[in-house]
């Protein structure tokens, strides 16, 4: 049955598609002021499954979450001398308060670095008081000339962590902890991107930073997106802001430091990485709703069957949702859970209920086959568990297959149309680093 | 044994208890910009505590989560003319981003209800998209000329809830029930402060509301804390914004609006409730630590019995940590948790151990007395509902001792003295609170 397609097909133009699926999966909406977007339910809800996962892991690495104001005064900004480079042309600034001009403008968050460790230098004295962990949930801002939804926003939403350690081996362990425990574990078996975690180039580093650790991900277009970092401070910040503890030894020293997020951005990533031209696909372990019960029609025995099957899905553990809007036409709510990217969808009408089956779609692997209602929370408890693995493999899948091996500039600048590709840095040097950049080709990940 | 007092006394300077224990109990700094604040990671983890219960009430009540950009054109707030009223002496304006002038200056949020009901009027087109029912977590601003931490800061952490119906009495209901199944119970029965639930004046009003349903906290000095607020906005922000939907008649009607919010002021109203000379007191349900296991001293078998015990504790749902950093005084470490306000204490040395005992230190009920090591977890359980139910009985015993029956203006004015002060709104009216006012004194709630 040909349908009229209802996304910009990927292969027609992959930038298109990515905003026709954002509008009609009803994940965002541009916002009034350029550059800002306005997270729709649907999009939060993952948005608050990805914070939820990440929180947990953060913890577990021992931080703990505080709030620091978003509005800093301008001079904390210039005391880093790299680090303020880095944002002036990106800053949002406020010079009236109150209703009246103000003596010291202030600049809204575009990072936290400076105002943490000016507390932070408050905060630490000796070598007891090390290592200190924090991290915030924020929004910050970074004013963008070409925004995109979700991938880059004047205003977005992320986690930040800023820590402090006694030496550089505790710090640089840290920042690779939070690297590959708390975003290589969830992206790779939450989100199912099959991501590269390496390191960045001096040229693309963070602006303050000795050292920048990337994740990234391999999008459906064969194009990289930066997935989060983690980077090591060294001692930039503890000597702008004057963190110095009392070691051991009874010396002053200074501390060693690290700083790392992961964003919204996350969401267009996950958009990119597994949708295709019906819409999202959500992995299991993230997706908010993970089986969908819909009624076919809106007879009694029909409704009954479903939320009897929607309330046993949810006494299993399985996050389930009961569609019985019956007065909107059945192929058109369908279609809408595709877009959705629900991972399950079960289907009653009153020819399943006779053979006391229901009709089991999977959004991820494909298909559609009968089950016994019997058998029903079994069958998906099951295919929740292969999808996510099958997800996982995709992306896996996809990254070794459009990844190649090239031996030249001229080869590299050919394989980043369809892919990535991979070369040893010992040939390409920061000099044909400044060669591929002219023709639009970054060196993501060492 | 007579201490110097960590605190200034309440009896002597009550505000001045207020910043002591603030700064004491590591709850929050000052931030650098003026009027706003640094939540520390303790002072978050109860915010934390509180998000995570209010926000399972909002889903329960049927709104979804969603995020709107901060940054609101100026245009927007003019729209509502008590709105920007109301507002317009409290905005921070970026008038500069990425490094230019901006053509129109844009308002950092001081509430959402301008940018949210832009979109809710893109979004509802029938009567079948209501009711549309939205929830925000957020930073908000509004510009403080007498900020206390807390209680008024220029920036501070709040939800604001905004949803459409389609009848004055559907949106009327929807308020209320916020008022009171969200609010209302999670104030009595979690922050166990028996609040007062009532509304306010046209004079304390929220601009642009037609009813504001407010819950009344009394404080430790006997002051009332608006502690969170409920809006009937009527068709107000429907007719500025146009939102209007088609009737099951066929005809196209504007929608009746509600908003509603509570903030981190909660934090300061927790604090004033229940705190004491000694610090902080948290009813067991919020604490984010129910219980501390102490070691007196360091040696191999306290230590083994403490983590022994907070694992049970634990494994029992109880949120336990351990304090074993015994290179600290026990009498500083035990002042600290005092001032905490962390329900109970086992405290174990080597004399406890040899007993199979540990001492039980109450924070809500006072008093100290030893438990067998093996019946520690059952006691701890017990007194913490006991002493959740004990903090709210001496909240509803001061508010009745404290609530006088006036007859007068200037009875009035002396009640508010030392508490609260009851009279019929029939006798007093406008013209009265008018009066009061100019003796300072507010009409909270009828
Ligand atoms: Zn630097
Ligand atoms: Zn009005």
């Amino acid at each position: 049955m040909a349908k009229a397609p209802i996304l910009t097909p990927q292969a027609d133009d992959f930038p298109r598609w990515y905003q026709d699926l954002i509008g009609k999966a009803e994940l965002a909406d541009n916002g009034p002021v350029r550059g800002t977007m306005v997270i729709r339910p649907y999009g939060y809800s993952l948005w608050e499954r990805m914070q939820s996962e990440v929180d947990a892991r953060i913890k577990d690495a021992g931080a703990q979450n505080a709030y620091f104001p978003m509005f800093i005064p301008e001079n904390y900004l210039t005391r880093e001398a790299e680090h303020v480079e880095g944002f002036s042309p990106e800053l949002a600034v406020v010079t009236h308060g109150g209703g009246k001009q103000l003596e010291e403008p202030v600049v809204v968050r575009p990072t936290s670095e400076t105002i943490i460790n000016e507390y932070i230098s408050k905060w630490v004295q000796s070598y007891r008081d090390l290592p200190l962990l924090i991290n915030q949930w924020a929004n910050v801002v970074r004013w963008e000339l070409r925004p995109r939804v979700f991938l880059r926003t004047t205003e977005f939403l992320w986690q930040e962590g800023h820590t402090a350690h006694v030496s550089y081996d505790d710090a640089r362990a840290y920042a690779s902890r939070i690297h590959r425990q708390v975003y290589g574990d969830f992206m790779r078996n939450v989100l199912a991107i099959d991501v590269l975690l390496g390191r960045k180039t001096a040229r693309e580093r963070f602006a303050g930073a000795i050292n920048t650790l990337t994740l990234e991900g391999m999008m459906g277009d064969g194009k990289a997106l930066q997935m989060g970092t983690s980077h090591e401070l060294g001692q930039n910040f503890a000597k702008a802001f004057d963190i110095q503890y009392l070691a051991d030894s009874g010396e002053r020293e200074y501390a060693w430091q690290t700083s790392w997020g992961v964003s919204t951005r996350m969401v267009g990533g996950l958009i990119m990485s597994h949708g295709d031209d019906n819409g999202l696909r959500i992995p299991p372990r993230l997706a908010p709703v993970q089986a969908v019960v819909m009624a076919i029609k809106g007879d009694d025995a029909v409704l009954a069957a479903v939320r009897d099957l929607g309330d046993r899905l949810k006494a299993a553990g399985i996050r389930a949702v009961v569609d019985d809007k019956t007065d909107t036409p059945f192929g058109r709510r369908a279609v809408d859970w595709e877009l959705k990217g629900v991972p399950v969808r079960l289907e009653i009408g009153p020819r399943d209920l006779e053979g006391g089956t229901a009709m089991l779609a999977r959004r991820i692997a494909g298909g559609k086959s009968p089950v016994t209602l019997d058998s029903a929370v079994d069958t998906v408890a099951a295919v929740l568990a292969e999808d996510q693995d099958l997800l996982l493999r995709q992306s896996a899948e996809r990254r070794i297959a459009r990844t190649v091996d090239v031996a030249s500039i001229d080869e590299a600048v050919e394989a980043a149309t369809t892919g990535w590709a991979r070369m040893p840095w010992a040939d390409l040097g920061p000099a044909g680093e400044a060669k591929l950049a002219e023709q639009g080709v970054s060196v993501r990940c060492l």
